[in-house]
């Protein structure tokens, strides 16, 4: 189902209140700090080491895992210039993928999609905060995301990664976010040709429920792609010159990924939707061709089984009127005449109206 | 149903009279002003008692609740300069939200949906003018409404509220009222989502009832949200400086909680609707595993129980023609090895056509 | 079904004749000529001692009741410098909606929708011409329209009414066109309300009929409300002067009520197409329900009918293996229990499949 | 079926080959040539005679029925500068309706529907150019097309057709085109409401052939009218002066037909996709009503035959214990009342359920 | 079923590596360089021989078939200036198609669409770099693609090909392209109206499958050339010089052709999913008919058989009031003209209620 959090309503705006979300684990601050010489990495207990240890002339990538640290995102909000508003929304966790432009820095809400180690489908909302010198990432659960790869190419240093900028960091992270889906959809994808081979085959309850299924995560994934696209554009388009050209070149490479997930996904909608027609389909003509049989057995057996109980009545048959066939010499064979004769009419009648 | 209150054709726009809408009871008047410093709250038995209190140099947010009484509007539409149009569309309590912008002030109509104490959901039109130091607020019941957070906010002093202008008191009741569209479609999601259960275990007329029932709601919410974005857009943009830009920023994160709803109403439709299709098809799976059993179960019998029949015929068996089976010394055994033979060539038959 | 009239293929544009339209009636000339201190009204039979009395100094409403008169026409034409074309638009009442702007005045297509006194709903061409100190209109049935407000408070002279120009005229008139909107859509929102009970109840061949029936009336006033919007807008945004500000304060009034109307027409559309599925999905719960029967009922008694016709049977039991089930003392205990049995355990098995 | 005319993948553009295309007919070339005073018509046997006669100070419209001639166009290519692009569009006759402007002349595809002697609905394309002086025309087969009353107002000379410039003929044969829509719209709405009737009373298979008949056609009407409405907006917008601004209000005129055109196309392609589901649904209570009788026959005899099966049973009445009823007084009337009951009883259940 | 290639989530952008796609064949190069003098043609081995022979003053034209070698690609990237990006785009043969514009050369992704020697349906990725001189393009598979027709006409040197530039070639490419969709949408179009045929006739779970097979096969084909339209758009409305003016009108042309196929398409599209309605409803209307049978013969004969029944039940005929019926004399007959009454009192209340 669609999640939905919400601060309750009467809450103030831009008031930082954790209390009502069910994220009470404590947050991990970590930092990533480089440039095209040295890289360094390390966990913090308090914001006031990581201020410590924080250098504006390299690029610093401070990662918060977990949102219960209202006392931390406060600080950090202070010290960076995050917009209240901006950090209600990354507490709100069921914001859809937007790009805010505030005077200091700019804002992203995106959403990762990815398995998880036991191969579930996990949507969990990643929040950047992009400001001269530094990228800041909060994600709503801590041990696991889509950046590894992002992580491992920037301590190689191979590539021109860590010679760029945080606007290149924050391409970096967008890009391995949609690199994401490519999977997910490919397992879809799979997903939905299993269930139309099935519709087609042996269309039974379960792959109803599969079917809807699908739709409803096809819905969840369009969601989170959609308004990616605007995301993606307006970065693109901004002249504010927080974005160097160079990376605008970038993004427009990572627009045209969500453009093709998003026609995919368009695509899948397409196919599964039909699928539900397909299923109809393929149990109305499934009905059909059991009433025919059921039609063909009964039209042809029932009116024989009456001739058989006419025969069986015990009508006294010392009246020469009453049920004289019976002591015919060969009224057996009659009866078996007229019954194989009504059966192969019938049997003729339905043939010529092809239902058999 | 839709409302739908329109004045009668054939009267003169702009024209005040409440006489054909049911709403006679008296209209209840209460000022809530303030500043940094001060607030009153007070309820005003007349308008000139009202005057008496108002004080230009404050944010004054006159509240009427009841739109019964006509000869208060009219004193009010001339002392603050509000449009005759306007009020009548305060009266005409079947506006579609909307947002005009007149010389004098910013009129704006909006849809508030909250639950009443007794869990019923309720649709109510919310008219608010802005001008300078004041809002003027029109509501059709009185006794319950969304604002009580807003006036704890102003009564306790904590935040900027109190700091600000009218503009920002405006916000406040907008996002209060958006905020209350979130616990609806949360209930919504999860009668939406029992339904999916329901229709996937045992599809019921009940079902089908409450499914309809689901989707005219959902039709309803959409009605009131759509057009709200248009307001908050139609506001955000504005030039005149009614609206100080800081405020704009505010007005921009109800803007986004606006199209988060539109969102998630669109998605509910999305899936109410295949909800439809599912019924559709869970019925349709239903009635050909039925039949699938008559279909079985008639077809061995009820040729079985011909030859039964034909064995219970009484015909003369004087003449050797006649029936001899009948004096087979194992007819009968005969008579079953037939009967076997053809049941279960029957239930062959449909076990190969994957009806079992 | 969708009216259609359209002058014969082949013949010139702009070329006025009626023998192909069926509007033989005369026409019926009336004036109503007003300004803020007299009003005067007439009707007149012919073109010329309208004239007379028209003066260019006052607000002149020329209307004509019935298209039959094409010397008339021609005449107006000449005078008012009405385009050829668009007195060819006039006559072909089957005009979409639209606003031209010729030199010397507006032409206006608006189509008027209310019920006869028979309670019929009418549809009825208004075209409508705003030049200069005069508004022409064209109705095509004479003896009714929707104008008496109109002229009831043009007499009154109270409101402001006859203190306007022609632009304002023009404006009143198209308001109580669109107020006519309100209550159709009222008796339309009855009726699917109606049906939707119906169809939930107990859904009938003749419930489709007035479905279908419902859905071709909001077709059509789709189709009457849809181009009325443009008409509108158009209007609204005219920069000739020749609709004064103030005016278009109201058209802007105006414009809302059709929008209003157009969401409540969307809103009906969904809502019948829904009833559609809805009574398909009816109808397949209560021949799901029916078949259940059925198929309980055969599933119990065809076998148990086979096994008492089995008995039935005439094998001649003075052979040992011939039926000795029928010489047991016993026998047609065993019988009845071997009956019961059976039923007792399809029962069981029908209902472990949620079938009763 | 939609035609697909296409020249071979793999000829070059522009080149000119009607050896794949089925028309090989001679190509007749006539000249229409008229100013103010003057009308000349004839036939001609080659470009060269043609080309005599050809006068650039009057309106010469060249008309080729049949496109088998490729000479002949190579020449008119030549002589009038028409693109070879566009000579190529000429030929290949399943174009969209489109508007190409040349340096030299404008080039319009557009698609004539009129029905032949015959009463079939025949779909043509018109390929005409408009240069300075000229008009030329080409279309695919001879002897039958729409221009026979623009023919003829032309030949009369009367109203104002002969005083205008070649743009006004351009005007006069697309107003001639369109006009042949309404009557093809007419018989198409006559039969949607013989097919609406005709669901409701007896729904059949021919009624679902003749409506998928219907469908298919609207498409072709649809994909024909739409893009001649851009063609009309493209002239409309004309600023090169090849449009003189008088033709330009009366291409106004035939733009709203176009419209008018269009939205009843889609107005029916509403009602006849409503019309698939008033089939089914239509079927579906059909399937419903039938399915109720087999019910009500079936549940309320199969169980009393059964009664009557079990005291058709030879079981040896020698036992006290076997049949006893048999041997009973009244028992025969014993069965007759327990039957009766049991039927009754089933009624008054099925009519409780509302089935009957 | 949809393709999708991605590169791996993780890896770096702009990294060529081929070894998670399947191309593993060696890649061929070929040349094709010419002017209006001359023509040559050859397949190189390596890189360094095409070099050798490249001359900036004639158009080269080189084909990659095959696309598993990246040192070729990387080469190739550094000598022409192709952007790291674009060759990744290569390589990941699943791109939609688009155009890019770097500051030295236009990048084009299109889609190729044919059938094999084997009559199978293709779809194969082409890309292609327009710079100044040059025009290489990269296809999937070596051995056929759809340019035979493009070589021959360069070979032979009549026309203008020869005379034009790099941008005229990639004009003609293009168009190859568009040109091979027709007779692939004319064989769907004939399958189409085949199934159409099939479902109206005999529907079947065969015909199904095919009509889906359809269905996904459009969807393929549409999301082909949906995107192609941009493509050309984008080409079309280019303002660096790159597309000379008279390219640009056969570049209009080719946008017709694209414009074309969609339209058909989405007509296809229209149609099957039309058809898919027809199929229900065609099922629909046969198990009524077949319902009809089953009902028309159960509703007589049942009874008629529990007449019989009655009949055939052995009660003691001692007692007067068991079964006197059997000892009248004219018992069977009235029994006869009993069953006989009712069977046609049956038929004819079907009749009444249409059924036969």
């Amino acid at each position: 189902m669609i999640r939905l959090k919400y601060h309750l309503p009467g809450t103030a705006p831009g008031l930082l209140s954790s209390d009502h979300f069910e994220c009470s684990e404590k947050s991990v601050i970590s930092l990533f700090q480089y440039d095209a010489e040295s890289v360094f990495e390390g966990e913090f207990d308090s914001f006031e080491e990581l201020l410590e240890r924080y250098d504006p002339t390299k690029v610093n990538w401070i990662n918060i895992d977990g949102l219960g640290d209202l006392e931390l995102m406060r600080k950090l909000g202070e010290r960076f210039n995050l917009h209240a508003l901006a950090l209600e929304d990354v507490l709100n966790t069921t914001q859809r993928p937007k790009f805010e432009h505030y005077d200091e820095n700019f804002f992203i809400v995106t959403e990762m999609l990815y398995f998880s180690p036991e191969e579930e489908l996990l949507f969990e909302q990643l929040s950047l905060f992009l400001g001269t010198g530094y990228v800041i990432t909060f994600q709503e659960e801590s041990g696991q995301d889509v950046f590894d790869s992002v992580r491992r190419r920037l301590r190689s240093g191979k590539g021109f990664a860590r010679t760029r900028k945080a606007d290149y960091l924050t391409y970096a992270l967008l890009d391995a976010v949609m690199d994401q889906f490519f999977p997910v959809l490919e397992v879809l994808g799979d997903g939905i040709e299993d269930l139309e081979n099935a519709l087609l085959e042996r269309p039974s309850k379960n792959t109803l429920r599969e079917l809807h299924e699908c739709k409803r995560l096809l819905l969840q994934v369009r969601r989170a792609s959609w308004p990616q696209r605007e995301v993606l554009s307006s970065l693109m388009r901004d002249d504010t010159g927080r974005i160097e050209r160079e990376t605008q070149i970038f993004l427009r490479d990572c627009y045209d990924h969500i453009t093709q997930i998003i026609d995919i996904v368009e695509s899948y909608r397409d196919l599964t939707s039909g699928l539900m027609d397909l299923y109809l389909s393929s149990v109305g003509a499934r009905t059909n061709e059991i009433m025919r049989v059921l039609t063909v057995v009964s039209t042809i057996f029932i009116p024989l089984t009456f001739i058989a109980g006419v025969y069986g009545m015990n009508f006294d048959t010392d009246s020469p009127f009453n049920m004289p066939e019976l002591k015919f010499k060969y009224g057996y064979i009659a009866f078996w005449c007229l019954a194989l004769t009504m059966g192969v009419g019938m049997y003729l009648f339905m043939r010529r109206r092809k239902w058999l």
